[in-house]
This record gives structure tokens, C-alpha cells and sequence, in this order.
């Protein structure tokens, strides 16, 4: 197998270059997007039987050697994108080298991958990067009123402009989709938001999140499922989460997931431990016995 | 000091009840929107010299009884909200209150605090409800190809549609302002994405939302600063984030923040701790010596 990882403009090229010097009996590629560099690969007469397009779905916001992972593919899905014209033997070849990543194999046609992408990955930095653009012209005081919600909002507009435009650039048309529909959605709302349906309107809006957002599978691919959260008020000092999470190892609960909050200005900030909901109210009591200023649980919050 | 806390629609009527009642010499509140309820206030009659709209920006997703918190205003911000009618010694007064509890005060117009609320909470919380209202439609497939990147976009749209209807409804036109600002920049990069300009777009829209994310203030209300991210790799098993986080506060480092990050199907995730760049590499030495898997330090990380 050869497995072709280069920019996204050079991979069917690079592919025609290496079936022409005969180098693998199979060839794949990483390319995050898949219908355009197929079609490409087709237009220069590339043999379809031996190509089975790639994505394992893994990476980081960092690239290079350096951010290099030997665990980087470990239960992560990777998409195999055959043809029509693929080869059994080709396909099956790609599935044992994404199973022998540690990846999990999973089979879509380019096109539903390409859309997936869009909604998923491509769509969302849109919204965020779009959203952060709003925020040039905002006054330093609007700015300090900024919590952990508008910081979520915008955490991938951090990411590399030319990178994602070259992204893009390979998935037009299905982000435009994407991004039709929810301006459209936020354009209905904004204009409800001006006649006395308002509060109707940003209700449903925000209904209608609810949905949809309950349909992300949870924690290790799993469905969505219960968990409760401990808040804990810890200070600002070396080894404190150690010392907290020490008392919580300690009493044999597993911490599943755990989010931590500064207060602006204080040398203080609330640590919520989150945990199945049957081991909650122990934890708040063993952390209480041993000293910790410890809210009471919540056992309402789904994980996703 | 008599401090208003009802729902947004009986902040006046409650607040021309009391001073009618002459219960003190001094009226505020702690509603989210501020225009509606003092032009309310003003058509009631109320003597406004008296009343200092306020606005601790604190709170959580969860409200009642069980959910309070002694520390909730620590080095929050509160914003105080005086018309020019009202009288010095009043705004002195809540000033004070706000103090005592713990916040920090911030003098602003009802005009310019509903516009900045817009802008860094009520519009984020439509965008992130109208991309999660998307993913209603979606296939089980594409979903299961969502990383932490549309999780953090969708994370708001777990929030309650009633309150949040009535939220919106308060602050309808300079909400609709933000949304009609955004969805127009969507709906051009959707259009320019059907044309061959369709990568510049977009290259243009991230960078935009790189300077506009930029301008948050980072943790502790300062400024935005360089920070440095060590990823280890950890099993999903009790105890071992305590054993992590130990290790690092025997070695006298600070952690910051960390994040962590579960594989789909597997039982090993990665754990990134954020410390100050000039503390990554000696921690990641410190780790390794202790037999943890330590990935190379990245130091181009921003907070915020």
C-alpha cells in the first residue's frame, strides 16, 4: 500500500505519480476531503480499481514533527472512501492498515463524506471565525464582560487562515450548504427578533439547538449519557488539582471529565468534577470531611 | 439597599411596590437586560434618583436554592447602570454592595451594557443553538465523525429555551443588530464559496476571527498571554489524573488549565496541561523520568 500524505491540491497527482513507477499493488490517501481529488485522479487516468481514498478523522491544531503522536489514530474514526470501480482486495488492504493504526474503519462514499465534513468540521469554524470577526469592532468594556460561553463560541477561530482556506476551497459547494441554511435560520430569527415574536422565535431557535445537540454521541463514541458534576472552590496554587483529584482517586472514583473556572482579578476559581451520577454525592462528602469547600452536585448535565 | 431578584418582566412593577412602600433609600437589581425594565420603571413612576440598575455578570446554567454559591461574585464583574437622574449617593451605595460581595464594580449606560450583552452572550448563544439545530437532520455517520470542535461551538445550545426566549425578548433589537451583522457575513462567504473566490473567502473570514478572538481578555481579567501545553497520554482508570497533576505540583509547576480528551472505543485519552512556556519543558522531562508518555511541549499556545 502506499499512502499518499501531501496538501490537498497534490494528491492525485502524486497518486498518478506513483501507480505510473508501479510502486504498491493498493494506494490511499489522508486528504480530509475526498470528491474533488477522486475526480481529479480520475481525469488524469489513474487507475479507480487500485485507489481507495482516505481520512482518518485525528489531528491536532498543531502540525509538524514535533507535534508528532504514535497514538494519534487510537480509537479514532478513519474514513475509507471507495468507488465504485475499487477493488475488494484494495479496499480490504486500506480497512487492515486504519485497523492496524488503531483506527476505526469506517466505509462512506466520498460525497456523504464531504458532506458530513461540512456539517461537522468545515461549518462550525465558520461560525466561530465568523462570530470572533464580530468581536473587531467591540469596546474593551463589552469585551470584559466575556464568559466561558462566548470563549467556547469562538475557541476554533484561533485556527490558520490559509489552511482553511485551501480546506474550504475543496469543499465549496457542501459548506455553502451548511452555511446557507444557518444564516438563513439566524437572518429569520434576527428579523422575528424586531416584531413581537421575538421571544417565540429565539425560544424555538433555541429548541431546536436542543435537538440537535442531544444527538452527539457521548464519551467513547457511546450515545450521551448522564453524568452529575461536583463544584469545588480551589485556589490558585501548584499541586492543588493534584491534591483535589489525590482525595477523589483516594475513594476509588474516576473523574471523568473536569472543567476549571477563574474568576477574573481573584486568586481563586471553582474546579467542577464531573463523575457518574451514583458516585456524586460521595465525592462531595468525602472532599467536604476533608476540608474542601464543595457545592452541591448537580446530576442533570449530558455529556457531549 | 433593597435589591430587586425576580424575573425580568416584575423588576419594575416589584421596584414601584418597594419604593411606594418606602422600604429603603436606596433601589437596584440584578436582571441581565437593563433598557426594558428602567423605562419601565420610568413610565410607572418611579422616583429614578432612588434606583441604580445593576448586573452582576456571574451565574451558571443551573439556578434554585441547591445551586448557590457564597463565592459566585468573586472578581466578577457587576455592572452598575445609573440614568442621569439618579442621585450620587445611590450609586455609591450599590457600588458598595457590589463591592461587598466580592464583584467589581463597572460603570456603563443601560444602552451600551444591552449592546455588550449582545454581542459576547445573547448572540453566541443563537449561533451556537442555530448550528446545533442543524445537526438535527444529520445522519448517524456524519455525527459520528464530530470532534471537540463542534462540541465547543454547540456547548451553549444545552440551554433553556423559556429563559433564554425571555432573555431575547429583553434585548430583541441590538440582538438582532449582531445577528443580522453575522449572518450576513455567513450568507457572503456561502455566496463567494459557489465561485472561484471561494478560498480567499474564507482565508479572510478565519484571519478576520483570529483578530477579532484576539481581543478577549485572558484568565484573571488581563490581557491575552503566551501559554505552553504538555499532552500525555493517560488511561481512563481512577486516580490517574491525580497521579498527573502530582507529579507536576511535587516539581513546583503551576497548572493552569488542562483539557482532556477521550479516544472513541478506547480506554486511554490525552490529557493536555496548559503552564507557563517556561515551565513546558521541565515538566515534560519530569513526567517522562516518571514513566508517563509525554508528547513535546507546544509553547504558540494563546488562553482566552
Amino acid at each position: 500500500v502506499v499512502l499518499v500524505c501531501v496538501p490537498p491540491a497534490s494528491i492525485a497527482p502524486v497518486i498518478y505519480w506513483a501507480m505510473n513507477r508501479n510502486l504498491a499493488r493498493t494506494y490511499s490517501d489522508v486528504g480530509s476531503i475526498k470528491t474533488q481529488c477522486l475526480a481529479e485522479a480520475e481525469r488524469l487516468g489513474v487507475p479507480m480499481a487500485r485507489l481507495v481514498g482516505g481520512h482518518p478523522v485525528a489531528g491536532r491544531e498543531r502540525g509538524g514533527p514535533a507535534a508528532a503522536q504514535a497514538d494519534l489514530f487510537l480509537g479514532r474514526p478513519w474514513v475509507l472512501t471507495p468507488t465504485p470501480a475499487s477493488a475488494a482486495d484494495a479496499l480490504d488492504a486500506v480497512r487492515r492498515l486504519a485497523a492496524a493504526c488503531g483506527a476505526v474503519p469506517v466505509e462512506m462514499t466520498p460525497a456523504a463524506h464531504d458532506t458530513a465534513m461540512a456539517l461537522v468540521s468545515h461549518a462550525p469554524q465558520a461560525l466561530a471565525s465568523a462570530l470572533a470577526a464580530a468581536l473587531r469592532q467591540a469596546t474593551p468594556d463589552s469585551l470584559a464582560l466575556a464568559g466561558p460561553g462566548l470563549r467556547d463560541v469562538t475557541r476554533l477561530a484561533d485556527s490558520d487562515p490559509v489552511l482553511w482556506g485551501q480546506i474550504a476551497g475543496g469543499n465549496a459547494p457542501a459548506i455553502a450548504g451548511v452555511l446557507e441554511q444557518v444564516a438563513a435560520r439566524l437572518s429569520a430569527v434576527a428579523a422575528s427578533l424586531r416584531t413581537a415574536e421575538a421571544e417565540a422565535a429565539f425560544a424555538n431557535l433555541v429548541a431546536d439547538g436542543n435537538t440537535g445537540r442531544a444527538r452527539l454521541p457521548g464519551k467513547h463514541g457511546s450515545r450521551a449519557r448522564e453524568y452529575a458534576t461536583v463544584p469545588v472552590v480551589i485556589a490558585d496554587e501548584p499541586g492543588i488539582l493534584a491534591r483535589l483529584l489525590g482525595e477523589a482517586g483516594l475513594a476509588g472514583i474516576n473523574v471523568e471529565d473536569l472543567s476549571l473556572e477563574h474568576s477574573p482579578g481573584a486568586p481563586v476559581g471553582l474546579c467542577e468534577l464531573v463523575v457518574a451520577p451514583e458516585q456524586a454525592s460521595r465525592l462531595a462528602a468525602v472532599l467536604a470531611e476533608r476540608g474542601w469547600t464543595v457545592h452541591p452536585p448537580s446530576a442533570t448535565v449530558t455529556d457531549g
